[in-house]
Protein backbone atom coordinates (compact mmCIF):
# COMPACT_ATOMS: atom_id res chain seq x y z
CA UNK A 1 0.00 0.00 0.00
CA UNK A 2 2.84 2.08 0.00
CA UNK A 3 3.24 4.61 -2.83
CA UNK A 4 6.48 5.52 -4.48
CA UNK A 5 6.94 8.35 -6.87
CA UNK A 6 9.35 8.25 -9.41
CA UNK A 7 10.47 11.47 -11.03
CA UNK A 8 12.46 10.30 -13.96
CA UNK A 9 14.39 13.11 -15.46
CA UNK A 10 13.12 16.46 -14.32
CA UNK A 11 14.19 19.68 -15.60
CA UNK A 12 12.52 22.30 -13.10
CA UNK A 13 13.61 21.86 -9.66
CA UNK A 14 10.76 23.73 -8.63
CA UNK A 15 8.61 20.92 -10.08
CA UNK A 16 10.31 18.18 -7.62
CA UNK A 17 9.89 20.76 -4.91
CA UNK A 18 6.70 21.11 -5.58
CA UNK A 19 5.73 16.78 -6.32
CA UNK A 20 7.52 17.03 -2.44
CA UNK A 21 4.95 19.32 -1.00
CA UNK A 22 1.48 17.60 -2.91
CA UNK A 23 3.68 14.07 -1.17
CA UNK A 24 3.19 15.72 2.35
CA UNK A 25 -0.12 16.92 2.15
CA UNK A 26 -1.28 13.22 1.19
CA UNK A 27 0.85 11.63 3.69
CA UNK A 28 3.61 10.10 1.49
CA UNK A 29 7.63 10.68 1.84
CA UNK A 30 9.74 7.98 -0.52
CA UNK A 31 10.31 10.65 -3.87
CA UNK A 32 13.10 8.98 -6.02
CA UNK A 33 14.64 11.04 -8.60
CA UNK A 34 16.19 9.29 -11.77
CA UNK A 35 18.35 11.29 -13.75
CA UNK A 36 17.12 14.95 -12.38
CA UNK A 37 18.67 17.78 -14.96
CA UNK A 38 19.33 20.01 -12.27
CA UNK A 39 21.54 18.25 -9.47
CA UNK A 40 20.88 20.94 -6.66
CA UNK A 41 17.22 19.93 -6.48
CA UNK A 42 17.17 19.80 -2.95
CA UNK A 43 16.99 23.64 -3.22
CA UNK A 44 13.71 24.12 -4.69
CA UNK A 45 11.40 26.71 -2.81
CA UNK A 46 8.19 24.89 -3.73
CA UNK A 47 9.11 22.54 -1.54
CA UNK A 48 6.81 24.62 1.52
CA UNK A 49 6.26 21.91 3.84
CA UNK A 50 7.43 19.15 1.88
CA UNK A 51 11.03 19.71 2.78
CA UNK A 52 11.37 16.36 4.78
CA UNK A 53 10.24 14.61 2.14
CA UNK A 54 12.39 16.67 -0.61
CA UNK A 55 15.76 16.53 1.95
CA UNK A 56 15.64 12.20 1.84
CA UNK A 57 14.85 12.22 -2.03
CA UNK A 58 17.10 9.20 -3.64
CA UNK A 59 18.76 9.88 -6.65
CA UNK A 60 19.25 7.15 -9.05
CA UNK A 61 21.03 6.65 -12.52
CA UNK A 62 18.40 4.08 -14.19
CA UNK A 63 14.34 3.43 -14.10
CA UNK A 64 15.80 -0.23 -13.50
CA UNK A 65 17.17 0.62 -10.10
CA UNK A 66 14.73 3.09 -9.03
CA UNK A 67 11.96 0.68 -8.92
CA UNK A 68 13.70 -2.05 -7.90
CA UNK A 69 11.90 -3.10 -5.05
CA UNK A 70 8.21 -2.17 -6.33
CA UNK A 71 6.35 -5.02 -7.09
CA UNK A 72 3.76 -2.69 -9.32
CA UNK A 73 5.00 0.21 -11.41
CA UNK A 74 2.31 2.41 -13.34
CA UNK A 75 3.78 5.08 -15.29
CA UNK A 76 1.73 8.23 -16.27
CA UNK A 77 1.44 9.71 -19.85
CA UNK A 78 -0.29 12.72 -21.61
CA UNK A 79 -0.76 10.26 -24.78
CA UNK A 80 -0.54 13.14 -27.17
CA UNK A 81 2.15 11.81 -29.26
CA UNK A 82 3.38 8.50 -29.52
CA UNK A 83 1.89 5.19 -30.62
CA UNK A 84 2.35 3.24 -27.33
CA UNK A 85 2.59 -0.35 -26.76
CA UNK A 86 0.66 -0.58 -23.61
CA UNK A 87 -3.50 0.12 -23.06
CA UNK A 88 -4.03 3.34 -21.24
CA UNK A 89 -6.34 3.60 -18.55
CA UNK A 90 -7.73 6.87 -17.30
CA UNK A 91 -6.61 8.34 -14.07
CA UNK A 92 -9.43 6.65 -11.61
CA UNK A 93 -8.99 2.77 -13.35
CA UNK A 94 -5.11 2.81 -13.29
CA UNK A 95 -5.41 4.31 -9.63
CA UNK A 96 -7.65 1.76 -8.55
CA UNK A 97 -4.96 -0.85 -9.54
CA UNK A 98 -2.38 0.75 -7.14
CA UNK A 99 -5.25 1.23 -4.41
CA UNK A 100 -5.36 -2.81 -4.66
CA UNK A 101 -2.31 -3.32 -4.77
CA UNK A 102 -0.80 -5.07 -1.61
CA UNK A 103 2.97 -4.81 -2.32
CA UNK A 104 5.09 -1.43 -3.03
CA UNK A 105 4.14 0.55 -5.93
CA UNK A 106 5.76 3.51 -8.07
CA UNK A 107 4.48 5.92 -10.30
CA UNK A 108 6.47 7.50 -12.61
CA UNK A 109 6.34 10.80 -14.42
CA UNK A 110 8.47 11.59 -17.05
CA UNK A 111 10.41 14.91 -17.80
CA UNK A 112 8.14 17.97 -18.18
CA UNK A 113 8.92 17.95 -22.30
CA UNK A 114 9.19 14.87 -23.43
CA UNK A 115 6.94 12.30 -20.44
CA UNK A 116 8.07 8.74 -19.82
CA UNK A 117 10.28 7.23 -22.76
CA UNK A 118 9.74 4.05 -24.36
CA UNK A 119 12.00 2.63 -22.37
CA UNK A 120 10.95 3.83 -19.28
CA UNK A 121 7.60 2.67 -20.31
CA UNK A 122 8.81 -0.95 -20.64
CA UNK A 123 9.16 -0.86 -16.76
CA UNK A 124 5.57 0.03 -16.28
CA UNK A 125 2.64 -3.27 -15.59
CA UNK A 126 0.08 -0.30 -16.50
CA UNK A 127 -0.01 3.22 -17.82
CA UNK A 128 -2.60 5.71 -16.94
CA UNK A 129 -3.86 9.16 -17.75
CA UNK A 130 -5.86 12.16 -16.97
CA UNK A 131 -8.28 13.10 -18.76
CA UNK A 132 -7.97 16.79 -20.04
CA UNK A 133 -10.14 18.88 -22.63
CA UNK A 134 -9.09 18.39 -26.05
CA UNK A 135 -6.70 20.52 -27.29
CA UNK A 136 -4.51 21.52 -24.35
CA UNK A 137 -1.36 20.40 -23.46
CA UNK A 138 -0.42 18.34 -20.62
CA UNK A 139 -0.47 19.25 -17.34
CA UNK A 140 2.07 20.99 -14.93
CA UNK A 141 4.23 18.23 -13.70
CA UNK A 142 3.57 19.48 -9.85
CA UNK A 143 0.00 19.69 -10.85
CA UNK A 144 -0.47 16.48 -12.12
CA UNK A 145 1.15 14.40 -9.08
CA UNK A 146 -1.04 16.67 -7.07
CA UNK A 147 -3.61 15.28 -8.92
CA UNK A 148 -2.74 11.73 -9.16
CA UNK A 149 -2.31 11.82 -5.27
CA UNK A 150 -5.65 12.82 -4.71
CA UNK A 151 -7.53 10.30 -6.90
CA UNK A 152 -4.82 7.83 -4.86
CA UNK A 153 -6.08 9.31 -1.71
CA UNK A 154 -9.84 9.39 -2.07
CA UNK A 155 -10.07 6.13 -3.40
CA UNK A 156 -8.24 4.80 -0.33
CA UNK A 157 -11.11 5.62 1.54
CA UNK A 158 -13.48 3.12 -0.35
CA UNK A 159 -13.71 -0.05 1.82
CA UNK A 160 -14.00 -2.31 -1.66
CA UNK A 161 -10.20 -1.19 -2.19
CA UNK A 162 -9.08 -2.00 1.42
CA UNK A 163 -11.18 -5.42 0.92
CA UNK A 164 -9.56 -6.58 -2.10
CA UNK A 165 -5.87 -5.51 -1.26
CA UNK A 166 -6.16 -7.92 1.78
CA UNK A 167 -7.15 -10.65 -0.42
CA UNK A 168 -4.87 -10.29 -3.43
CA UNK A 169 -1.49 -11.94 -3.64
CA UNK A 170 1.75 -9.82 -4.74
CA UNK A 171 4.02 -9.96 -7.23
CA UNK A 172 7.34 -9.84 -7.74
CA UNK A 173 9.49 -7.12 -6.87
CA UNK A 174 11.32 -5.27 -9.88
CA UNK A 175 14.47 -6.71 -9.16
CA UNK A 176 13.08 -10.19 -9.58
CA UNK A 177 11.37 -8.92 -13.10
CA UNK A 178 14.49 -7.03 -14.17
CA UNK A 179 16.83 -10.81 -13.50
CA UNK A 180 13.87 -12.72 -15.37
CA UNK A 181 13.83 -10.05 -18.10
CA UNK A 182 17.77 -10.44 -18.22
CA UNK A 183 17.20 -14.38 -18.36
CA UNK A 184 14.68 -14.46 -21.11
CA UNK A 185 16.91 -11.86 -23.08
CA UNK A 186 19.90 -14.50 -23.11
CA UNK A 187 18.04 -17.59 -23.65
CA UNK A 188 16.82 -15.75 -27.08
CA UNK A 189 20.15 -14.71 -27.80
CA UNK A 190 21.47 -18.24 -26.86
CA UNK A 191 18.94 -19.90 -29.04
CA UNK A 192 19.27 -17.56 -32.45
CA UNK A 193 15.89 -15.97 -31.93
CA UNK A 194 17.63 -12.61 -31.42
CA UNK A 195 21.10 -11.53 -32.99
CA UNK A 196 24.28 -11.07 -30.01
CA UNK A 197 23.20 -7.34 -29.98
CA UNK A 198 19.43 -7.92 -29.03
CA UNK A 199 17.68 -4.89 -30.95
CA UNK A 200 16.51 -2.16 -28.19
CA UNK A 201 12.87 -2.72 -28.91
CA UNK A 202 12.82 -6.42 -28.50
CA UNK A 203 14.64 -5.40 -25.26
CA UNK A 204 11.35 -3.57 -24.68
CA UNK A 205 9.04 -5.75 -25.60
CA UNK A 206 10.00 -8.72 -23.34
CA UNK A 207 10.43 -6.43 -20.92
CA UNK A 208 6.52 -5.49 -21.02
CA UNK A 209 5.60 -9.01 -21.55
CA UNK A 210 7.08 -10.02 -18.09
CA UNK A 211 5.49 -7.28 -16.18
CA UNK A 212 2.53 -8.30 -18.18
CA UNK A 213 2.88 -11.49 -16.70
CA UNK A 214 2.00 -10.60 -12.95
CA UNK A 215 4.06 -13.44 -11.56
CA UNK A 216 3.61 -14.02 -8.25
CA UNK A 217 6.59 -14.50 -5.50
CA UNK A 218 6.37 -18.46 -5.24
CA UNK A 219 6.34 -18.97 -9.04
CA UNK A 220 9.29 -17.08 -9.72
CA UNK A 221 12.42 -19.42 -8.22
CA UNK A 222 10.72 -22.09 -10.91
CA UNK A 223 10.62 -19.85 -13.77
CA UNK A 224 14.04 -18.58 -12.90
CA UNK A 225 15.24 -22.39 -12.58
CA UNK A 226 14.25 -23.24 -16.38
CA UNK A 227 15.54 -20.52 -17.38
CA UNK A 228 18.99 -21.45 -16.06
CA UNK A 229 18.32 -25.04 -17.25
CA UNK A 230 18.10 -24.03 -20.49
CA UNK A 231 20.79 -21.41 -20.76
CA UNK A 232 23.16 -24.37 -19.15
CA UNK A 233 21.96 -26.87 -21.84
CA UNK A 234 22.06 -24.42 -24.74
CA UNK A 235 25.96 -23.05 -23.45
CA UNK A 236 26.65 -27.08 -23.35
CA UNK A 237 25.74 -27.73 -26.79
CA UNK A 238 28.13 -24.98 -28.32
CA UNK B 1 -22.70 25.05 -15.32
CA UNK B 2 -20.20 27.66 -16.31
CA UNK B 3 -17.18 27.38 -13.10
CA UNK B 4 -15.27 30.78 -12.80
CA UNK B 5 -12.13 30.09 -10.76
CA UNK B 6 -11.61 33.42 -8.62
CA UNK B 7 -8.22 34.27 -7.07
CA UNK B 8 -8.28 36.67 -4.05
CA UNK B 9 -5.37 38.32 -3.34
CA UNK B 10 -3.10 36.12 -4.59
CA UNK B 11 0.94 37.07 -3.77
CA UNK B 12 2.69 35.06 -6.69
CA UNK B 13 1.77 35.49 -10.29
CA UNK B 14 3.43 31.95 -10.79
CA UNK B 15 0.09 30.95 -8.82
CA UNK B 16 -1.92 32.72 -11.16
CA UNK B 17 -0.33 31.52 -14.25
CA UNK B 18 -0.28 27.83 -12.51
CA UNK B 19 -3.93 28.52 -12.21
CA UNK B 20 -4.73 29.44 -15.77
CA UNK B 21 -2.97 26.15 -16.85
CA UNK B 22 -4.85 24.67 -14.81
CA UNK B 23 -7.94 25.56 -16.09
CA UNK B 24 -7.29 25.47 -19.58
CA UNK B 25 -6.36 21.43 -18.95
CA UNK B 26 -9.74 21.29 -17.67
CA UNK B 27 -11.46 23.10 -20.39
CA UNK B 28 -12.56 26.36 -18.46
CA UNK B 29 -11.42 30.15 -19.77
CA UNK B 30 -12.97 32.48 -17.06
CA UNK B 31 -10.37 33.56 -14.52
CA UNK B 32 -10.98 36.29 -12.30
CA UNK B 33 -8.68 38.21 -9.93
CA UNK B 34 -9.13 40.25 -6.73
CA UNK B 35 -6.35 42.47 -6.05
CA UNK B 36 -3.69 40.54 -6.55
CA UNK B 37 -0.33 41.95 -5.43
CA UNK B 38 1.30 41.74 -8.72
CA UNK B 39 -0.31 43.82 -10.89
CA UNK B 40 2.28 42.14 -13.90
CA UNK B 41 0.54 38.92 -12.94
CA UNK B 42 -0.24 38.45 -17.02
CA UNK B 43 3.69 37.56 -17.66
CA UNK B 44 3.28 34.42 -15.32
CA UNK B 45 5.05 32.07 -17.16
CA UNK B 46 4.00 28.69 -15.86
CA UNK B 47 0.64 29.26 -17.64
CA UNK B 48 2.22 27.37 -20.83
CA UNK B 49 -1.21 26.02 -22.55
CA UNK B 50 -3.32 28.77 -20.57
CA UNK B 51 -2.11 31.85 -22.05
CA UNK B 52 -5.51 32.66 -23.37
CA UNK B 53 -7.19 32.52 -20.27
CA UNK B 54 -4.43 34.57 -18.48
CA UNK B 55 -4.83 37.24 -21.05
CA UNK B 56 -8.83 37.29 -20.58
CA UNK B 57 -8.52 37.00 -17.52
CA UNK B 58 -10.13 40.24 -15.53
CA UNK B 59 -9.07 42.03 -12.44
CA UNK B 60 -11.69 43.22 -9.67
CA UNK B 61 -11.43 45.73 -6.56
CA UNK B 62 -13.90 43.60 -4.42
CA UNK B 63 -15.02 40.07 -4.17
CA UNK B 64 -18.62 41.50 -4.31
CA UNK B 65 -18.12 42.63 -7.77
CA UNK B 66 -16.16 39.74 -9.10
CA UNK B 67 -19.01 37.02 -8.29
CA UNK B 68 -21.62 40.35 -8.59
CA UNK B 69 -23.39 37.86 -11.90
CA UNK B 70 -22.73 34.11 -10.10
CA UNK B 71 -25.54 32.60 -8.20
CA UNK B 72 -23.26 29.91 -6.39
CA UNK B 73 -20.02 30.98 -4.56
CA UNK B 74 -18.02 28.39 -3.18
CA UNK B 75 -14.87 29.34 -1.40
CA UNK B 76 -11.74 27.24 -0.52
CA UNK B 77 -9.98 27.04 2.62
CA UNK B 78 -7.61 24.60 4.61
CA UNK B 79 -9.36 25.17 7.99
CA UNK B 80 -6.67 25.25 10.03
CA UNK B 81 -6.82 28.41 11.96
CA UNK B 82 -9.69 30.10 12.14
CA UNK B 83 -12.98 29.70 13.89
CA UNK B 84 -15.45 29.31 11.08
CA UNK B 85 -18.89 30.71 11.15
CA UNK B 86 -19.82 28.18 7.97
CA UNK B 87 -19.67 24.36 8.09
CA UNK B 88 -16.89 23.09 5.89
CA UNK B 89 -17.82 20.16 3.39
CA UNK B 90 -15.45 17.69 1.91
CA UNK B 91 -14.05 18.26 -1.62
CA UNK B 92 -16.33 15.65 -3.36
CA UNK B 93 -19.53 17.24 -1.44
CA UNK B 94 -18.56 20.51 -2.30
CA UNK B 95 -17.97 19.56 -5.51
CA UNK B 96 -21.29 17.62 -6.17
CA UNK B 97 -23.34 21.37 -5.26
CA UNK B 98 -21.37 23.07 -7.87
CA UNK B 99 -22.09 20.25 -10.52
CA UNK B 100 -25.72 20.42 -9.78
CA UNK B 101 -26.23 23.85 -10.35
CA UNK B 102 -27.90 25.17 -13.07
CA UNK B 103 -26.25 28.78 -13.19
CA UNK B 104 -23.24 30.89 -13.04
CA UNK B 105 -20.95 29.19 -10.14
CA UNK B 106 -17.42 31.03 -8.75
CA UNK B 107 -15.17 29.06 -6.51
CA UNK B 108 -12.91 31.43 -4.83
CA UNK B 109 -9.01 31.13 -3.85
CA UNK B 110 -7.67 33.09 -1.12
CA UNK B 111 -3.83 34.40 -0.55
CA UNK B 112 -0.97 31.87 -0.32
CA UNK B 113 -0.59 33.12 3.03
CA UNK B 114 -3.24 33.84 4.92
CA UNK B 115 -6.46 31.75 2.21
CA UNK B 116 -9.64 34.16 2.22
CA UNK B 117 -10.50 36.36 5.15
CA UNK B 118 -14.09 36.07 7.20
CA UNK B 119 -15.38 38.73 4.46
CA UNK B 120 -14.38 36.73 1.63
CA UNK B 121 -15.90 33.86 3.22
CA UNK B 122 -19.01 36.28 3.91
CA UNK B 123 -20.03 35.78 0.24
CA UNK B 124 -20.00 31.85 -0.33
CA UNK B 125 -22.70 29.97 0.24
CA UNK B 126 -20.56 27.08 1.11
CA UNK B 127 -17.17 26.22 2.09
CA UNK B 128 -14.70 23.28 1.01
CA UNK B 129 -11.49 21.86 2.05
CA UNK B 130 -9.20 19.57 0.31
CA UNK B 131 -8.73 16.93 3.04
CA UNK B 132 -4.86 16.23 3.27
CA UNK B 133 -2.84 14.77 5.87
CA UNK B 134 -2.87 15.73 9.49
CA UNK B 135 -0.03 18.01 10.32
CA UNK B 136 0.62 18.99 6.97
CA UNK B 137 0.10 23.02 5.64
CA UNK B 138 -2.23 23.89 3.44
CA UNK B 139 -1.58 22.97 -0.40
CA UNK B 140 0.44 24.70 -2.84
CA UNK B 141 -2.12 27.15 -4.60
CA UNK B 142 -1.82 26.04 -8.20
CA UNK B 143 -1.85 22.64 -7.12
CA UNK B 144 -5.32 23.07 -5.40
CA UNK B 145 -6.76 24.60 -8.04
CA UNK B 146 -6.00 21.74 -10.40
CA UNK B 147 -7.26 19.05 -7.80
CA UNK B 148 -10.28 20.85 -7.24
CA UNK B 149 -10.94 21.13 -11.15
CA UNK B 150 -9.99 17.79 -11.74
CA UNK B 151 -12.41 16.77 -8.90
CA UNK B 152 -15.23 18.88 -10.87
CA UNK B 153 -14.33 17.54 -14.40
CA UNK B 154 -14.60 14.04 -12.38
CA UNK B 155 -18.01 14.15 -11.10
CA UNK B 156 -19.58 16.32 -14.39
CA UNK B 157 -19.35 12.58 -16.31
CA UNK B 158 -22.01 11.75 -13.60
CA UNK B 159 -25.52 11.42 -15.02
CA UNK B 160 -27.04 12.05 -11.45
CA UNK B 161 -25.57 15.14 -11.43
CA UNK B 162 -26.62 16.26 -15.05
CA UNK B 163 -30.55 14.96 -14.33
CA UNK B 164 -30.76 16.95 -10.93
CA UNK B 165 -28.74 20.30 -12.35
CA UNK B 166 -31.61 19.83 -14.94
CA UNK B 167 -34.13 20.15 -12.18
CA UNK B 168 -33.20 21.98 -10.03
CA UNK B 169 -34.52 26.29 -9.71
CA UNK B 170 -31.84 28.61 -9.99
CA UNK B 171 -31.07 30.87 -6.83
CA UNK B 172 -30.47 34.94 -7.31
CA UNK B 173 -26.74 36.48 -8.25
CA UNK B 174 -24.32 38.21 -6.60
CA UNK B 175 -25.26 41.71 -7.48
CA UNK B 176 -29.66 40.79 -6.04
CA UNK B 177 -27.88 39.55 -2.63
CA UNK B 178 -25.77 42.06 -2.29
CA UNK B 179 -28.21 44.32 -2.97
CA UNK B 180 -30.80 42.55 -0.42
CA UNK B 181 -27.72 42.61 2.28
CA UNK B 182 -27.21 46.44 1.40
CA UNK B 183 -31.16 46.81 2.20
CA UNK B 184 -31.15 44.35 5.39
CA UNK B 185 -28.65 45.96 6.76
CA UNK B 186 -30.12 49.54 6.51
CA UNK B 187 -33.49 48.09 8.13
CA UNK B 188 -31.43 46.72 10.64
CA UNK B 189 -30.07 50.19 11.29
CA UNK B 190 -33.08 52.86 10.73
CA UNK B 191 -34.85 50.49 13.38
CA UNK B 192 -32.03 50.97 15.74
CA UNK B 193 -30.89 47.40 16.13
CA UNK B 194 -27.32 48.17 15.00
CA UNK B 195 -25.33 51.34 15.47
CA UNK B 196 -25.56 53.99 12.83
CA UNK B 197 -22.06 52.31 12.48
CA UNK B 198 -22.73 48.81 11.56
CA UNK B 199 -20.36 46.22 13.17
CA UNK B 200 -18.14 44.13 10.22
CA UNK B 201 -18.67 41.25 11.99
CA UNK B 202 -22.92 41.60 11.82
CA UNK B 203 -22.42 42.87 8.42
CA UNK B 204 -20.61 39.50 7.83
CA UNK B 205 -23.16 37.74 9.49
CA UNK B 206 -26.41 38.83 7.37
CA UNK B 207 -24.53 38.73 4.20
CA UNK B 208 -24.27 34.68 5.04
CA UNK B 209 -27.97 34.69 6.00
CA UNK B 210 -28.79 36.02 2.71
CA UNK B 211 -26.55 33.74 0.91
CA UNK B 212 -27.97 30.45 3.08
CA UNK B 213 -31.42 31.35 2.20
CA UNK B 214 -31.36 30.49 -1.21
CA UNK B 215 -33.42 33.12 -2.77
CA UNK B 216 -35.15 32.11 -5.71
CA UNK B 217 -34.73 35.06 -8.58
CA UNK B 218 -38.45 35.28 -8.84
CA UNK B 219 -38.76 35.56 -4.78
CA UNK B 220 -35.94 38.58 -4.77
CA UNK B 221 -38.88 41.73 -6.53
CA UNK B 222 -41.43 40.26 -3.52
CA UNK B 223 -38.79 40.54 -1.07
CA UNK B 224 -36.79 43.73 -2.25
CA UNK B 225 -40.36 45.70 -2.36
CA UNK B 226 -41.08 44.91 1.14
CA UNK B 227 -37.89 46.03 2.33
CA UNK B 228 -38.28 49.30 0.85
CA UNK B 229 -41.79 49.57 1.58
CA UNK B 230 -40.23 48.91 5.62
CA UNK B 231 -37.24 51.37 5.08
CA UNK B 232 -39.96 53.93 3.75
CA UNK B 233 -42.18 53.35 6.89
CA UNK B 234 -39.41 54.11 9.11
CA UNK B 235 -38.24 57.12 7.45
CA UNK B 236 -42.12 58.86 7.32
CA UNK B 237 -42.02 58.14 11.18
CA UNK B 238 -38.69 60.27 12.03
Amino acid sequence: MDLIIVLVATRNPLNIGAAARAMANFGLADLRVVKPYEVAFREAVSAVGGAHVLKSARVFETVAEAVADCSLVVGTTAAQRRELQQPIEPLQTGMRRVQEHSGRAALLFGSEKFGLSNDDMSFCHALLCIETAAGTPSMNLGQAVAVCLYEWSRGLADPGAAALRAKKDDSIPGTDAEQMTKMLLEVLEQSGYTNRITSVSTEQKIRRWVRRLKIAPRDAPLLMGVLRQVLWKIGEKK
